[in-house]
């Protein structure tokens, strides 16, 4: 068994109003340090695979099919294998 | 100038909706070897701070403040120092 640890984000010529948000609200509640806010998705998936090779294959495919939008997005991963 | 990685994840207590999702999506697409699936939020948080410690402590507290709830998720962070 192996855990992927998915870290997705926006492309850096991407927008991203959520962090401006965030950033806006941390300088109101007193964070004056705060240079840039960027939020993402993480996901942590646990899947069964014979080899680590096996399983970053899968992993980069199902991330590729469901959880991204490659226009906008980017991601990078942690692989590592688990007790099941 | 530091750079926080924050990882925020539902407690394990704590039901995950739209992991499920994601899951049951991911066998309809012929993931059939996926185990378990959580979804979180990811921030990248650029900061000004005097010393490693310095940024750590602002981290958490605006982690806190901010960007989880408390009752219901945790997280965890890397954080290094960055040029400008």
């Amino acid at each position: 068994m192996y855990l992927g640890k998915v870290y997705v984000s926006y492309k850096p010529s991407v927008l991203d109003p959520q962090g401006t948000v965030i950033q806006n609200k941390l300088g109101q509640l007193g964070f004056a340090d705060v240079d840039s806010v960027k939020q993402g998705k993480y996901f942590e998936i646990k899947l069964k695979a014979d080899t680590k090779q096996d399983a970053a294959t899968q992993l980069e495919e199902l991330t590729q099919a469901l959880l991204i939008n490659p226009n906008t997005e980017t991601y990078r991963y942690d692989l590592e294998e688990v007790s099941a």
